[in-house]
């Protein structure tokens, strides 16, 4: 099952984003992860700050769904939020105990200015823009994720078997997840087509940029702290 | 099982609403809908206008879900928002099969000031204040159908048994719907505790009586059209 | 100096309206008003609630301030609100003197469902939307006050001089109110081509259609309280 | 003029956030700006991205209007508004001329992370709480920058003519300046006296430390940038 990254609107946003792609889903942190020489206490600290983001992440589903002009969206964003609360982060804090962190723990770490800048940043461009702004902005996260891991697993200098981080990467390759990016992308396409036109394109290639060089930021807020 | 009525803080915004919270929850509209003599095509614009109506209801849990808090506050939101339309809604569809309504039907109906006034007022309560000040916005119509309800099984001008409204109450009769809004009498409790203080109490019984009125002329539209 | 009423994306919406704007504009109260047989009681009532409109008037370019996405966007809606807090309210209040109504008074006006109708529904739609739909939803009111006088002016029917309402037509016959409808006609143009394209007309037609309904409820509640 | 850095609800919150507020108020930055050591280059960037700050600082200052409860802070926040976009924001542009900028290079800067952190978090901290939680996350920036100067002013460390921040540390050192800032000290107590209540305090002060966090790391943005 492979990511449809050429399609409709995102496929678009993504071709214009370019090299600022690039560097965020090729990015060192990512390389290092999958040739599992990533210093054990960065993807520790990278582990925290992602649960204090999957909350802001949920929160702006939960936003989307207030956004709605269709039940059918609204129930869709309803689901995101069960699925982000109820099923991802139990997993998460599961699979953190694995790397010695309790809940506890995660929840009392102080967020870091780059977690916050990206949450903030898709919260307050939902608020003062409309749906479509909201989903462009929460576009390079949930796809960025897929693609990154799958391009890791297409890379022969990444390790499989033995690497600490293989469940993380099967994780974001499963066909669970795929779906759900994949769901991201054709949904793209259903806001654009209701609610957009060429005169939004380049607002909209503005946020997705935005929020690729915000999720660039999030990888490098890790890599940095390898010392 | 018992609605705790009197309980903590919406125990007491709903003695201090008085008068008005009476005209509420013992509308004639309700009154008559106990006795079985509400007309049905009266019933019948009121289940449309409902339809509409829980829609907005639901997203303003989205938006609950947003303004939440805690991560425990977040996930109940999305529980609510996920009853509403994988549940609630279902069950009024087929419910309104019944009498004769589809869902398309419903959703061409045209929104009747009653349904906009009081759905858009909770959305932008909750929008210009805090969740406090939406949850309150909310509880006259989560508790109000219980205790409309639970108040027409306990008045002998009822009847039950081949009122074509039996079904009806039944449902706000139901142990289900009372542990909702026993919740939501509890939830309060909770955001007051985190957010409330004497200060604010009489902003938000301002908000408690708005919504109550809002409520009572949603019932007030549906008894006008009785010709 | 004459409105633009043909003019852009406000021309196209106002004819698409069709019967309901011609409601609104051509409504009893306002033809009464033109005749100066509209009965007294019924005006203050309507400037008393005119008063509580206002202030959520002033919210809504407020919100608009916060939605722009350009900086001249930003400095004619702050300046759109100083108008109305500054200039247009104490105006008002001035003019409602002559009536017997203090600003006290108005204040403690309890608020007609038709206010709230309106005006919620203007500041949901802007948070829910984007700046687009929030300037849709303003724009029946800014042209419609303008347009209405301008055709009572032109009417033979209406009464000019020893009025009652002579003063209330003269405010928006004026140059000065004429150029902020004009503005706001030209602002519409301004927003449509920036974030609008025929995908969005539909949305953006039912938005227009729904503030118009509102506004013509607004002057029907004052007419039906004449008696 | 003094500023009354201890008064009410402030003066509490900027107690206890104890050595974050030292470390923001007395930042590296800060003081070689006092001492005329501060690169030019530095500081010329710092007011590219103060310019983009301001206008997000201005939009704050909006939605502070839009959640207002009464008319009287509706007024106070549309005059916030207009000061900042008519009279600081041509003062900025007018000051950076002589720094060899210009507003349209100002526009076309890419916002720094560090801007979009502090800058979304108000915004989203206003929306998703009350008016309240978003004047607690402003006042860390409208107040430090008084106390900086005002600190700078009484420190024998800094050079005062010929210093080539002379006219920066004016600006924030002029009766005007010190009277906005008062200001919104007042407010706060206002704020607090209306919505808030010991229950909040806590809530409150992780808002003010995280917003005192990020005024931090909008100089040290700066520092770093001096090679």
């Amino acid at each position: 099952m492979a990511l449809p990254l050429d399609k409709g609107i995102f496929g678009r946003l993504r071709h214009d984003a370019g090299e600022a792609w690039e560097r965020y889903v090729r990015h060192p942190f990512v390389l290092a992860l999958g040739a599992g020489t990533l210093p054990r206490p960065v993807f520790r600290h990278f582990l925290q700050q992602d649960y204090l983001f999957l909350i802001h992440f949920a929160r702006a589903y939960a936003l989307a769904g207030f956004k709605s002009d269709t039940l059918a969206d609204l129930r869709a964003s309803a689901a995101a939020v069960s699925a982000i609360v109820d099923v991802e982060m139990p997993l998460h804090v599961s699979y953190c105990r694995d790397w010695g962190l309790t809940e506890a723990q995660m929840e009392a770490e102080p967020e870091a200015l780059e977690t916050m800048a990206y949450t903030r940043f898709v919260l307050e461009r939902g608020l003062a823009g409309d749906r479509l702004d909201l989903d462009v902005a929460l576009a390079p996260c949930v796809v960025g994720y897929g693609e990154a891991v799958a391009r890791l697993l297409a890379d022969p200098a990444t390790k499989r078997g033995g690497n600490p981080y293989d469940a993380w990467m099967d994780a974001y390759a499963s066909d669970e997840y795929v779906a759900v990016a994949s769901a991201a992308i054709d949904n793209l396409d259903r806001q654009f087509a209701r609610r957009g036109g060429e005169a939004r394109y380049e607002s909209l290639l503005a946020t997705f940029n935005a929020a690729t060089r915000l999720e660039e930021a999030f990888w490098e807020m890790g890599w940095r702290q390898r010392g």
